[in-house]
């Protein structure tokens, strides 16, 4: 499964996403040189799905590259502001393999350079001039900025169910997704059932995708992710894997000696690690996901046969096969 | 000076802006009482001095509670938020008499907090169905944050200008200000300049309130303030009176050393209080913030004389003649 596949037909809008970067750092460049410099170390490398995602939805009635395009540069925009606060609050290092903003700069600028881009996207929503797009892109910074409070109040909390799982990679990344496929159809003026079909589309992605970011975390290497593996279970953040575990063995399990504090941490990590990786959890995990990626690619067939639906399909199927 | 009779006029609506807070804390009583407590926390005590601004610079025009409203709220809330995320970077214990998100439930938390305050201040300025108060909006948190993040990187240095002082205060609080008047007058359909007479009002008025704010953490008290005096010298950012300070004695004064790390810390903060307090430093100080003011007060001669003007008269007096 080749992303490129994916990108082909928003290939060139995608080039002006990436173009919108280059303006935001550059022109910083000589009145502000520190702002720069971060710009540069956060705007670079992503896989850019948020954007994709937007204007492929876009493709389906009037694709109007006008309002697409800063809507598209705020879907990831967005994303990235998010990373930034995360990583400073989880006072991780690395990230898509370069250094963090609070590794290099602290976790003070990190949170400010947050609320900047935070803002920036926010004007790009604004530019798209349509306010159910606008509304909508601030209905999602609080859906993601209350899960992650949620995340924040159960880590390493033990009676965690599966539903609250669900409810957490939700909010934290499914809402995202559906933010960038539910205006992506808006802008394009599509009728009411094609804008709810995108939406539901991108969310049943978002929480498929999650899903295997988070058994990725237990079964890729660092040099594939970028960033350590087993860092959810050092945060103290439940996700499927674990959670499968946990439900297997209930009285004693790596996990519950983690979050209790028995035993060495990074043993503890280690075992759970193992554990999850040579058991069927990892199987169960993917079950899972691609029952969320078939629910998914369900309601595509609401759509006209295009190659926008084409891509998406492709897409789909890149969410669950990937590597990193 | 009685801030009441700034109030007066808009007494009615100011109610109605509790009253939206008052929602937002209830709304999460059960479901979440984490985020519950957090928002009761932040979410009284003000002065409520945005949403005044915004409500009587709706006054002129076609006075239109129903996008006012909306917008005065997130004016607050989009200050609220701000605060959230300075006090987190600056470890601040205390805020308004209360104690800080920060120092109650930690770092983390206050982060993700402050970016859900500015999510539902977003969706606010987005229920005024105004597309233009919302990019004012937008805007507005990116010259907040660029401001913020130019303050941390100029902490502890010394060679900063009068020039780059007024700039960083005027990004940091007559930004926010100029918003709430400009917005005020957008939202009731004013001609194009009174929106630039009441946006110019608020520029001035928030750079002589900040001035003042930078002389009250030199001469007030902490049970006044709400906060410890002597804080922003302690945080390495350099404020008016102690910019004249440093003028006065550039070869050696207690604010070189602190900045040099020369001598000990609580001690150069004692004389540089002493020093300015006793010098005329602070005299000087507020004369430049008459200045601003008087800047403000000449923009509002353009608008008809009625009690909207007259309140905006009271409330410039009320910023300079403030004890806290």
């Amino acid at each position: 499964m080749q992303l490129d596949n994916v990108y082909s037909l928003v290939k060139s809008d995608l080039l002006k996403v990436e173009e919108q970067f280059r303006l935001l750092v550059e022109n910083h460049k000589n009145v502000f040189p520190e702002l720069h410099s971060m710009l540069k170390q956060v705007l670079v490398g992503g896989k850019v799905l948020r954007p994709t995602l937007n204007l492929l939805s876009g493709k389906f009635y009037e694709y109007d590259i006008g309002s697409l395009l800063p809507m598209a540069t705020a879907s990831e925009l967005l994303h990235i502001a998010t990373l930034v606060h995360d990583d400073a609050i989880d006072k991780a290092d690395m990230r898509r393999g370069r250094e963090t903003i609070n590794k290099i700069w602290g976790l003070e600028r990190a949170v400010i350079l947050g609320d900047f881009l935070f803002a920036r996207a926010g004007e790009l929503a604004a530019d798209t001039g349509n306010l159910r797009a606008v509304r909508l892109f601030a209905q999602t910074l609080g859906t993601i900025s209350h899960a992650e409070l949620r995340q924040g109040f159960s880590a390493f909390r033990l009676e965690q169910s599966y539903d609250d799982y669900i409810e957490r990679i939700a909010g934290k990344t499914a809402a995202l997704f559906a933010m960038a496929t539910e205006s992506g159809a808006v802008l394009s003026k599509a009728p009411e059932k094609v804008i709810q079909a995108l939406k539901d589309y991108g969310y049943n992605l978002g929480v498929a995708f999650q899903i295997v970011d988070d058994i990725l975390d237990f079964v890729s290497t660092e040099a594939e992710m970028g960033k350590p593996v087993g860092s959810d279970l050092s945060q103290g953040t439940v996700t499927l894997p674990s959670l499968l575990l946990m439900q297997r063995y209930p009285d004693d399990n790596p996990v519950k000696r983690l979050f209790n504090g028995k035993g060495d941490k990074k043993q503890n990590i280690e075992q759970a690690i193992e554990m999850v990786s040579n058991s069927g959890f990892i199987d169960k995990s993917y079950e899972i996901a691609e029952d969320y990626k078939g629910k998914a690619c369900r309601k595509l067939e609401l759509l006209p046969d295009n190659p926008a639906r084409r891509s998406l399909f492709a897409l789909a199927d890149y969410v669950v096969q990937r590597k990193k």
